[in-house]
This record gives C-alpha cells, structure tokens and sequence, in this order.
C-alpha cells in the first residue's frame, strides 16, 4: 500500500502513456518512488513510440488501491476517466492540459493545468524546474506525446509552446521530428490488426452535460473509407455500450490524418442535436466533420454546450 | 464587457487582496489588460497592508458579469467563495492553495494550485517564470500575504518555500519580515473597531461535505477573551446565519496570535461531531482547540471528515 502510481487515462492514448512513464521519471530523479502505470491496451501508435525509444510496456493495473494508497494522474483529472477505484486512493498530483470537471479533494493538492496542445509540453517545464535533465529516450517520448496530440502541430489545440517544446525535444532525442512523427502517425492509423470492437474502446472518452452522459469515440486513419465501410456493424456495438452506459449519445469520429478531416457516426436519443450544433447535415447516422480533428476544441465543447 | 478581473474569496483576507494586485500587477506587464477587484470589505490587517506599501484600495465589485466576460480566480477556486454571478462569466485562470472542490469549466485553463501556505509563494514562482522583476511594493503585498496566511509562519500550513519565499520578497521590499509581520498582524487583531457582524463576517467561508453545508469564520485577536466575553449576543447571530443558509454547522474561531491556540463556539444540528471529531469537549457550545490555527488543514479537513 506505500506505492505511488503515475497514472494517465482509460483507453490511453499515446500522451496518457509517455507522460505517465517521463513524469515518473523525474519524480524518481527527486527522490520520490513511483511507477508508470496504464489503465488499458497501448494503441499502435504508442507501441511504435515506446519501441523507437526502447522502453518496456507500464504495468496494466485496473484496482490502483490495491497496491497504492496515492496517485498522480497525468492527462486527466475528470473521475470516469481515471481508475475505476480513484476514490479510495488519494490524488496527490495532477498534470493536464484538459477542462477541469468531476474532481474534488479533501485537501490541498498539487494542481497544474495549461491550456497546451499536451501533458508533455507542461512536463518540459517540470523538468526545467527541478533542475533534471531530460534524457535522449525520455525526449523521443515526450516528443511522441506531442506529436500524437497535436497531429504532427496541425490540430487547433496545438500552441505556440507545443511546437517550442516539440523543436527542443527533438534535438535532445536526436530526431527529425516531421519524419519520424509521420511515421508514428502512420503506425497508429494502421487499422488492419484491428476488429471493430478494438476500434470502439481504442481511444474513447465519456462526458457528462447537464443531466446527460455522452461518449466521443475518435480513430486516426488514413482515408476514412476503410472504417466506414463497416458503419453498420459498429453502429451494433454503438448501441449496446449506449444501453450498457445509459449514454444520451455516442459520437464515433475517423479522423483522416492526411487531410485533417474528420466523419462522425452519431446514435443515441439526443443524436439530433448534432445536426445543428455542428452545421452539418446527419445522412443515414453519418455527419462531415470538414477541418475537425480535435475531440477536445472541437467536439467536446460543441456537444457540451448543446446538451446543457 | 471586455474588461478582465482578478478576484480573491469573499469576505477576503490579506492574500485575496494582495495576491490579487500582485498578480494583476503581472499580468498587466506581459501585456494582459486586467482589473484587480474585491468582493468585500477590507479587513484591519490588510489595510495596514496596503497603506504600508501605499497601493489604493482594490474597487469592489459584487456582480462581476456587469462589466466582465472573463475573470482570473486567485487564492480559491470553490464557486460559492466566488463572485455569486462566477457561472456568468469564463473562469481563465485560477492560482490558488487551497482542496479543488466545486469547480468545472468547459474548456482548458490555466489552473495552477499547489500545496503550500499562501498564493503569493505560488506567485513569486510566476514572476520569476515568467522573467517579471518583482517591485519593492509589490514584494512588500506578496509578504504581508505569506505572513497572513502562515501566521508569521507558525501555521501548519507554512511549507520551507513560503519561509523561502518571504525571505526573498522582505529583502526586495527592505522589511524586516519578523517586526513588519507582528505589527501586521497585531494591527489585524485590534478589534475594537469591530461590531460582533463585523466579525461573524470578517473571515467566513462555506464548505460543503457530503449532502451539509457548513461555514468556519476565523479571527485573529491578542488573547480570546474578549471576544468570548460576547459569546451570547455571537450566538444570536450565528444562528441568524444557520438559518439563512441552511447550515448544519457552524464553527466560530477565535485564534489567539500571540499563544497560536484557538477557542471555538459551534453551532447547528451538525454540532455534536465536534467533540469526537477534534478529541476536545464541547462545554456551554465553546471547545479549546490548542495548537490549532489553521482552518485550512487542521478544521475544514476534520469537519468535512466527519460530516460525510
Ligand atoms: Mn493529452
Ligand atoms: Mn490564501
């Protein structure tokens, strides 16, 4: 019970991942004992990241209390992301660069939120702040971080500090950050070892607005043709987990990589309201998403805003 | 409408204000336009304060949505502490000290809280990060706020970096932080100008726990006696206060500066968890609270422990 788990969110994507390792390292540098941990598989992307840089897989631990009696979450801080015991451990530490909902502590805690493109971008200056160093191997994952979240600088979350931090820890990996996130991107966006179940849970996020429960589900591909073309199966999987999660609405995104463009499959009871909160028109459970790729600027907000 | 504000709690105590001009202070030199404002009278400590260091009086402002679209929250980040029109307006930021409780956004901000004994500490870290000198004034409010918030350092709450803090800041505003602090503080322990409503409302502030609200005022004084000699006509008023706000508690202290001991009066239907709570008798509604001086992480912990 006198772990410390590092710990980023539910269906990690590649920021959740290489923040929860880079930020328990400089923790470890400090004289503080913790462990990375995931809460879920690790995406294709994220495994060609750890392998570049050669680090071992985190530990997938599902009952952090278990082990540990605190926590530092990074990538997140809303409770339904997080563990599914986060209430019986304490937070003590929390890194994000997401809005800030479903928390609360008994006590003062160590909060650090930035409006950046990604958790590793704020770990930078974590870094510098301590006075650590960041090795060669933890640099390409912070880079791999940024690159993930950013879509290689292009998404509209990206900030001026993101592209900064991408340049410094580029150099400090050794790597030429367009070519080797191109290649990142692109092992991420290979769907073909992948069923849809897989595609459903790869990297999905429930929301609350209002009296509503909501889920945005969101894929990186290159052309979205190849996903789409299974809409109807997925769409039976999307009802079960809205009758499983008693969900308003279920919004399942392919971001096509290449072009920045995103297509959506919306179900659920409240599924009319994205018609006019996006501005597009919904054919056959289907909705264009043109210039869209970031669930967190463009989605999520809009969806928020409409429910409540 | 375009105007930002900068604003501590309510019934704001030394740091609220000082924290708020500081801060303001620096964000007006990175080139932000902002307003430091207070949402309630100043207490006697604080206007020592601010006529040592010779900064005008913060405006109050009670409805912050009548001239403001966006605020900056500093030293709180619970919305009943706030402005009572807080959701009509887009909280950018917030630096604070204090449990995270109460507090949801719809987008990414900068929320910087950390675990130590005021919000200027934390503000001292801002200038330096973000290569702004600290003026001789300004450093003269960020003391007087660590010096406030930690007792002249006697609090519980007061980490090595607030010590560290205010060494730096009393050596750019060429105080003795020792002998301005005790002046300080006694200058906010005369009472003699002060009604018993002057004190009910002083230092008060709402919690909630589980499905109670309850409410901890505090009061600095040179010995306890006389406030206590007033317990009665006190009571009258606290239970005006109960009812009012629909409290199952509430816990008046009386923090004598001098010994750093407190004595408190409780009331509500919530009352009998006092004494179990914090190992001390309740006699005639007043318990010793020996070595107690800080609500923060030696009463709204145990309260909120116990009520839920
Ligand atoms: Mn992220
Ligand atoms: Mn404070």
């Amino acid at each position: 019970m006198s772990k410390i788990f590092v710990l980023g969110h539910k269906n990690p994507d590649t920021d959740s991942i290489c923040s929860a390792i880079s930020y328990a390292y400089l923790k470890n540098e400090i004289g503080m004992d913790v462990e990375p941990i995931r809460l879920g598989e690790l995406n294709n992307e994220t495994l060609y990241a750890l392998e570049q840089f050669n680090f071992e897989h985190p530990r997938l631990v599902t009952r952090v209390s278990a082990e540990a009696s605190q926590v530092i979450l990074v990538d997140h801080n809303e409770r339904q992301q997080s563990a599914e015991d986060i209430n019986e451990v304490q937070v003590i530490e929390v890194i994000d660069h997401h809005r800030i909902a479903n928390f609360e502590t008994v006590d003062p805690l160590y909060f650090r939120a930035e409006p950046v493109g990604c958790t590793a971008t704020i770990l930078l200056k974590l870094f510098k702040e301590n006075g650590v160093a960041v090795p060669a191997n933890i640099a390409g994952l912070m880079l791999s971080a940024i690159i993930s979240d950013s879509l290689l600088f292009k998404s509209p979350t990206c900030t001026q500090q993101d592209i900064h931090a991408a340049r410094e820890l580029a150099e400090l990996a050794g790597v030429d950050a367009a070519e080797y996130g191109l290649a990142m991107l692109k092992a991420g966006a290979d769907l073909s070892n992948k069923t849809l179940e897989d595609l459903m849970s790869l990297d999905s996020k429930e929301f609350e607005a209002g009296a509503h429960h909501f889920e945005v589900a969101q894929v990186n591909a290159i052309g979205v043709d190849d996903v789409i073309s299974r809409q109807k199966e997925l769409e039976v999987l999307m009802e079960q987990v809205i009758t499983k999660k008693g969900l308003s609405l279920f919004l399942f995104v392919v971001t096509d990589i290449l072009n920045n463009d995103s297509v959506g499959i919306v179900l659920g009871e409240q599924a009319g309201i994205v018609e006019s909160a996006f501005k597009s028109s919904v054919v056959d459970n289907r909705v264009l998403l043109p210039g869209v790729v970031s669930r967190k600027k463009q989605i999520v907000p809009v969806i928020t805003e409409a429910l409540s």
